[in-house]
């Protein structure tokens, strides 16, 4: 059997999980790949640090270009994550003829236009089904098995760390702060999880499906996206006393006004698959005009799961598969044939709205709000206004919720700034939108 | 750009829908596939019957072998379904030098080997997405994408007549028969549903995931089959008191004892991904070494939904990927380098079991039942035991409903032929697995 002499680039947690496969499934690898798979050296920062992968320790390498440089090398995996030295060397592997296998979401989503071009100057493949969902094969999806359909729209949970969080505000009424503890204490969230829970890390890999789905280039600074940071344990029982769950959603949706990009906390209907997705499990939720809804689910990070993608991807490229994907898909490319897609205004964009509001507990005020709403053709489906408690007198602030029907952003978000301006309005209301 | 002729062989829902796509959005396609895809010809009973797909209309031909026989044609799109004149026209298709794209689940499941010894031969690929999951590529997850995993384990909803059918028993409270009119009224179920129904359609779809999971050839008769056709209101309402939902699941587990395939139906325990998946749609659980739980949502049928997966295949077929997937998958082979799995036996097979007794309503017989059980080392985790009814005396029969904790199924099968000797017992007793 011919063999294939790759080489690993990180040895942490994907790297890790990467290396035992390759090294502990060898003879599945082989089966399945047509040819024996040989993992010939690994870059780590230190190494005398102790490894749990058995049978990696010869192979261990603290210079890339041992690595990079080695023309017996055919295919580089890049698993060390960030965008600086990623780059640098997925650039290098290309230029010296090898194939790049990465699961860097950032890297992608950040430099994607000039590793594709530099991957089609050289002829070689790169694949990253690793860098969105994790161990879900969202990126053969998109790319390959639902090629036939014009996507419509994505509604995507992408981010572990922030949909555990969620998960036991929801079902253990946790406040945003003792869910993130929890999380920590369990090894889901990082000990800084401001990338994870500001929105950065969806709106790198909603970048990266918008590219697949729409062939849009966008960068993250043009997603709106808001994180789960900010979200209080209120809005998450309200939401569920309205039958939603609140999910950090990536959407995508494509309409005649163009494409709206978007990565925000977002209220999901009970009882519809994207809601009963628990903990740390990513889905996507994909609608395309021939397929009409699927759903796509699995665990969206860890050693393992990530690595069965990376892995996936090596076998990919070892048949001969992503080298045609590669050609086909034309990934980051200026030259689509296509006219681009137009971003949608927020007047053209239309979505049911959750609005809460601390209000004074008075006669009048919920009358005084309506009117605003309805100043900007916005109607009320449902409201929510609890009794106060018994320690707060008259004049004491409340919230009251209301779940509007089909309104467009602009009309809502220009109903909230006139409504904050209002005497009877305590503290800036709160926006967030539904997903049906 | 490069022309490549097809050939389309039926007009019904799914080559309708084929049509249709190719026809409508050939230049979408032509873009995917990198040539303009030509349907040549289109086979057809009868050319006089009215045709609602436009441009369809000059295309038609009764006579297959102007199809099969154009040197021009590359490919051949199955679509007319059954097994024999599938069968020829496939085969006939393979050793003219074609590759063949077909959504047939019968023929596949039935002469597999025969089909894919002939695509060897002749060196052509053939590509099946839409036979199991219509538009949920779950052909390209197992085959490609999920290739670095040994797969543990499938659970999966392929029949989607009968989740329409118990959908509407869980949540409408509907007997079996009305349930499977309203099937009828809707257009989800056929005049005569036996196929669908009685668990064959399931069986067929799971022995072609079995073979691309596990490399098993099995034949249906090989798949221990149940339908939902004898299924009681009475066992939903039951399960759902205790906190489940009945489907019926297509179940593939590997264990040390061995590979256990089987199609019945289940009870799922709510509030996880299977249960909640109503109406028409399907749904894959598959459950992989590395990659851990993951699960595929979509519509299991129908014109468009099995059209996006056929007209996915032509195109991974025109790219040249799906050449390289048949080499290397190289299924229904008699040489797969790698020992056959064994078929666990019944005393090696554990689950939890719901049972449900029809009893003489009188002090003792729940122990006698339980002495029983537990004679066979069957331990009981929940009874449920109503009041008889105000017109029932004493001595009338009453359900008597089990839930057992772990045990294995030559166990329970023993245990229930001796209950149903005694005395006390009125009517067979009732077996379901549980899916947990």
């Amino acid at each position: 059997m011919r063999r294939v002499a790759v080489g690993l680039l990180g040895l942490g947690t994907v790297g890790g999980g990467v290396a035992r496969l390759l090294l502990g499934e060898a003879d599945r690898i082989a089966r399945r790949a047509g040819k024996r798979i040989e993992l010939k050296g690994v870059l780590v920062r230190d190494r005398a640090k102790p490894r749990s992968v058995e049978g990696v320790s010869d192979l261990l390498t603290t210079d890339p270009h041992r690595l990079i440089d080695d023309p017996s090398i055919e295919v580089i995996i890049e698993t060390i994550g960030g965008t600086d030295r990623a780059l640098e060397w997925i650039l290098a592997a290309l230029s010296a003829g090898k194939h790049v296998v990465t699961a860097n979401k950032a890297v992608l989503a950040e430099h994607g236009g000039l590793i594709f071009n530099e991957a089609r100057r050289f002829g070689r493949a790169v694949a990253f089904e690793g860098a969105v969902g994790g161990g879900i094969p969202i990126i053969q999806a998109l790319g390959v098995a639902l090629a036939a359909n014009e996507i419509r729209s994505i509604s995507a949970i992408l981010n572990g760390t922030c949909n555990f969080i969620l998960t036991s505000m929801d079902q253990g009424g946790l406040t945003y702060s003792s869910a993130l503890a929890e999380a920590q204490a369990r090894g889901y969230a990082e000990s800084d999880p401001t990338l994870d829970v500001d929105g950065t890390d969806t709106a790198h890999k909603l970048a990266i499906l918008a590219q697949l789905a729409f062939g849009v280039n966008v960068t993250i600074d043009q997603i709106p996206r808001g994180g789960i940071d900010r979200l209080q344990a209120a809005d998450v029982r309200y939401a569920a006393e309205l039958g939603y769950t609140v999910k950090l959603l990536a959407l995508a949706r494509l309409s005649a006004a163009g494409l709206t990009l978007r990565v925000a906390p977002t209220l999901v209907r009970r009882g519809t698959p994207l809601a009963e997705v628990g903990g740390a499990f990513n889905a996507i939720r994909v609608f395309g005009d021939a397929v009409g809804e699927t759903l796509f689910y699995g665990r969206g990070a860890g050693m393992l799961p990530t690595a069965s993608a990376v892995v996936g991807d090596l076998i990919d490229v070892v048949v001969g598969r992503a080298e045609l994907t590669s050609n086909i898909l034309n990934l980051w490319s200026s030259d689509r044939g296509v006219p681009a897609l137009r971003p949608a205004r927020p007047d053209e964009v239309r979505s049911r709205y959750y609005l809460r509001f601390t209000i004074v507990d008075r006669p009048g005020v919920l009358a005084r709000l309506a009117h605003v709403l309805g100043d900007h053709a916005i109607s009320i489906a449902s409201v929510i206004q609890h009794d106060p408690g018994e320690n707060d007198g008259p004049g004491s602030p409340v919230p009251l919720v209301i779940m509007t029907h089909q309104a467009t952003e602009a009309g809502v978000v220009a109903a909230l700034d006139h409504i904050d301006t209002l005497d009877v309005v305590y503290a800036p209301s709160v926006r967030l939108g539904v997903e049906e």
